[in-house]
């Protein structure tokens, strides 16, 4: 069995989540998405609105993943600034992109608005990039590379999302299984340690929960082979049911 | 006016932030608090429970930012790697505390429970870290120089950070003012350029929202000083008004 390793991060750009003003929609919908694509996300940033930290954020991002996924600042306003910060990342000029002006010129005469400079900003992409598809609002996103750099709207991140989707490369699905465990992590720590050992080809997660009196854990075996995920999460099903075994010990109930 | 500028980051670690299976609630409680203590975030990361990636994002972040903050990765389970990463990124060993030992194991005496090898590494931190009192479940974090690593249990992340917050450096708290405009960033992306442009101390964003069927803005003008705060959102307002008279030039009403 060979198995495939697409791996991505997302890079959110915008003063407004850092505030706090805005909690991103973005992150979430983008990793379920990857999920389902056996895309490995690996890393997540949100930057400011400040061309060097999303330059070197992407310039980072860029050479380590297979993708790299960035939503906001393509926007119309002079904070939206990440054509120019993508263009100097890869060290390209950023113009006016002609089909893209086209486009937006069509749309904007149809609907009989004025094409004012601030919007033509949105044309503006690295010279070459190619599209994204933009069914809401027209103003295309655009690729470079392995970067795929999309609005932060979640309406137009969403639709761009899924205009990218047919053409990345997916991954071998990776395989989960989640037990949940009434014993908290002290409890289990030093088996489950053990257990991970004997199984070097799964990622074994262990998931705190505290109910406000207790700690209990949700155990989450993840592979990418469905027998050796079996054989994973039947040792924690032993383990459990030995601390069960070991728990009711001095008291035996009518079946034990 | 002296303005003090004091800066942050979050570094959120663990796989389950990236799989989607946990939606994080660190950040953004932090992100409310840091706004609340004038203390800037610029910067969030969110990694794997991989140590090169933790060493990696740390480093970069503690030599850029006033403070960082980290959550999560530092149970008592094979997956919990935090303190080893941190004591890597600091060149420190990391060993058993002896105090965090005291207190671990008194408290376990106390529930009579086993204090199980798997429990002790809750005591594990780079040796002379200062601890982070922890009243919820008692296993510390802990500060080393510039550097607070606390818990990913979101009722233990939340004391953690009420226990630090009266050692943090305050910034001059960043004034906010928000004002609703009914146009789109295309209707006034060069004229709220020009604004921005003529009160360089403050930062004006622009975050378009769409309905469904047009878009609209938020204006958020911010700045230090509240003169300068006045004067750039008075300009906003102006702006406004004048869109507003234009669009009601060929139509006017009975007050017009």
């Amino acid at each position: 069995m060979t198995s495939t390793i697409v791996t991505a991060a997302i890079l959110a750009i915008g003063d407004e989540l850092l505030s706090g003003r805005t909690k991103d929609k973005n992150i979430g919908h983008l990793a379920d998405v990857l999920l389902l694509s056996g895309i490995d996300l690996k890393e997540v940033r949100i930057v400011a609105d400040e061309q060097d930290a999303i330059v070197e954020a992407l310039n980072a991002l860029r050479k380590r993943y297979t993708y790299v996924f960035t939503s906001g600042g393509i926007g119309p306003t002079h904070d939206d600034i990440t054509a120019d910060a993508v263009s100097a990342a890869f060290g390209l000029t950023c113009e006016h992109d002609a089909e893209a002006m086209r486009l937006l010129a069509e749309m904007y005469k149809r609907r009989e608005m004025e094409f004012t400079e601030a919007r033509q900003r949105m044309a503006r992409m690295p010279k070459g990039a190619r599209h994204i598809a933009n069914p809401v609002s027209t103003a295309p996103g655009f690729i470079v590379d392995n970067v795929y750099v999309m609005a932060g709207v979640p309406q137009v991140f969403q639709a761009m999302v899924d205009n990218i989707l047919p053409e990345l490369q997916k991954g071998s699905h990776l395989l989960t299984r989640s037990l949940p465990c009434p014993y908290g992590e002290g409890d289990i720590g030093t088996l489950l340690g053990a257990i991970q050992k004997a199984h070097p080809e799964t990622s074994i997660g262990s998931y705190p929960k505290y109910d406000g009196q207790r700690f209990s854990t949700e155990l989450v075996v993840r592979a990418r082979d469905e027998a050796k995920l079996d054989a994973a999460a039947n040792a924690i099903s032993d383990m459990i049911r030995g601390l069960d075994a070991a728990r009711a010990g001095s008291n035996p109930g009518p079946e034990a």
